[in-house]
């Protein structure tokens, strides 16, 4: 945890009370005392700093926090995330690391790859998926919730939604061991905006592959080595950036 | 599981018999028949095809194959890791992740924020840590074990051994959220073999870093986003696999 988030209605007259797994976080871990400074941020708003009131040092933990907000984190990349939804042990890492790596919106789709019994998963309450969002803003120090947007049929979204969302980016690629194009090759100039999307274990099926190039997509090799989910997410959002952000 | 895996002495006139998660995978997922063909590699040795010359399809699950082998895998990408030794769990996760991705050899160094008790776990011994590494082949299709050097004391390591080491690397990277330099400023030309080192969580201490950077490491800038030590050894890697691939 390296900021202490808050929502915003925990916030009066510049005070927030903890007494859950932050309070316990201050104690424990940061072992801050009355008068020292943390760094601290609202959820969807500015950072800051907030100085320490009071600690209840024995359990159950209670930390007092004077907090003074100054201003937005930096923006995270542009970058959108499509991902034929994976089974939940590894959508929770998966939301955190991408998160943290920074993101804007997640589309969660359906695959012929895709077991069915993924559906069901509780996580897909925003009460259950919130956390995982937090946990990645914790770690890399930001505030912004990307947004979750959940497509439980692969067709409608692909024939209908995403050649609609298609014109807001500058890229979308595809992942894919068939092509030939290299990342860098489907990139003319410093892109703005890219969603990149991501298949189930086991790969798309010929037919989804069809349709996402048909609304707009472009594939790109990651060459020979086949890679797990959560890994290959990690990994293109990684080249990604590093291709937006060379001059 | 991508490819079938074995070790050299599994191999008797060119048959391999299987009893073990293998054999559960070939019966179950793959679900083979006799006279199948499934794709299979020899560790350290040559990948190719092997044809399925008996099934038992109950438990205990025994499958047969008859392997012709052919050639050796693609080469991984030329790069080494430096990693300060993570808590077991995490470890068993990257060593399967940077194999998958194409590692050469994973140095473990210990440093000051690494918790003396990870040095306790039975995950440093070769059978204990083998099984992540060939979990890591098996989903990118390769045969090459990564090579597992493991140093217990830091300063000798960064004196005596890296300094040494350093002159077969074209470059050794360090991120570091005060440097300046990108990634890409860093590398001159198609670099050949890379060293990159992650830190523990919460990072090196200045006198560590004081350290690498005497022995020839340089440091480059991912950004202000601080990352978990998992999601930065496959962040670095593919940055630097994407400079690798630049023509």
């Amino acid at each position: 945890m390296n900021i202490i988030l808050f929502e915003k209605n925990e916030l009066a007259d510049d005070c927030v009370v903890l007494r859950d797994h932050r309070a316990k976080h201050i104690v424990k871990v940061l072992q801050s005392k009355t008068g020292d400074s943390l760094r601290v941020g609202m959820l969807d708003g500015n950072i800051g700093e907030a100085r320490v009131v009071s600690v209840k040092r024995k359990f159950p933990f209670v930390v007092e926090l004077s907090v003074c907000l100054t201003g937005l984190p930096d923006p995270p990349p542009a970058i959108d995330l499509l991902l034929a939804l994976p089974r939940p042990i590894m959508l929770k890492r998966i939301l955190s690391q991408v998160t943290a790596l920074g993101v804007d919106t997640i589309h969660l789709v359906n695959a012929n790859r895709v077991e069915k019994s993924f559906w069901d998963a509780g996580l897909l309450e925003e009460e259950e998926y919130r956390p995982h969002l937090i946990h990645g803003l914790e770690q890399a120090v930001d505030t912004r919730l990307p947004k979750i947007r959940i497509h439980r049929h692969f067709r409608p979204f692909a024939e209908d939604y995403l050649p609609e969302l298609a014109s807001h980016y500058s890229s979308l690629l595809l992942a894919h061991p068939s092509a030939e194009q290299k990342l860098s090759q489907c990139l003319s100039g410093t892109p703005e905006n890219i969603l990149y999307a991501v298949g189930p274990e086991g790969g798309w099926v010929d037919f989804e592959v069809d349709k996402l190039l048909t609304a707009g997509m472009q594939v790109f090799t990651m060459g020979n080595r086949i890679l797990k989910v959560d890994t290959a997410v990690v990994a293109i959002h990684s080249r990604i950036s590093q291709e937006m952000e060379r001059e």
